[in-house]
């Protein structure tokens, strides 16, 4: 897409979790090591991603168009995980 | 601590992201890996984790200092991250 200076600037933010049906060996190993630092009333630790992003975008649904874009594409593994993002507009 | 049945389960959600004055190589990296997808509206990529867990508290300042705890001296890394996290109670 053309950038222009009549855009409006947004800011992303993407969480992306591994499904729930899926173990977490990560998670498993942060339980475990909480756990041992005397910490066991947590359980079901589980790790993610979060990630931030700017973009310039002519309209609110271009901005969620680009972002879903960019997760299907490259950010998100959708066999392993699923993702959500909320948009705000960026003051520049 | 012990655990007993009159305490409130909460679901805590942990933001950990590099702080804004380093260098984010994998952020770079991700943001590269978009622009050679013709995503070049998106600048700004930036990775951190998101960490979900449960855990069991007598009290929301409990719980808060559980999620503390578990932040600074496991979960983050002082020197290169920062954190912020939100609290919820858990429906059994």
């Amino acid at each position: 897409m053309l950038i222009n200076h009549e855009n409006m600037k947004y800011l992303a933010e993407i969480k992306v979790m591994p499904h729930k049906e899926l173990l977490d060996p990560q998670g498993k190993a942060v339980n475990n090591g909480l756990h041992k630092m005397q910490l066991h009333a947590i359980e079901n630790v589980r790790i993610g991603k979060n990630i931030e992003l700017h973009l310039e975008a002519a309209s609110k649904e271009d901005a969620e168009n680009q972002t879903r874009e960019a997760c299907e594409k490259l950010l998100v593994n959708k066999i392993m995980e699923q993702y959500t993002y909320t948009l705000s507009p960026l003051d520049a």
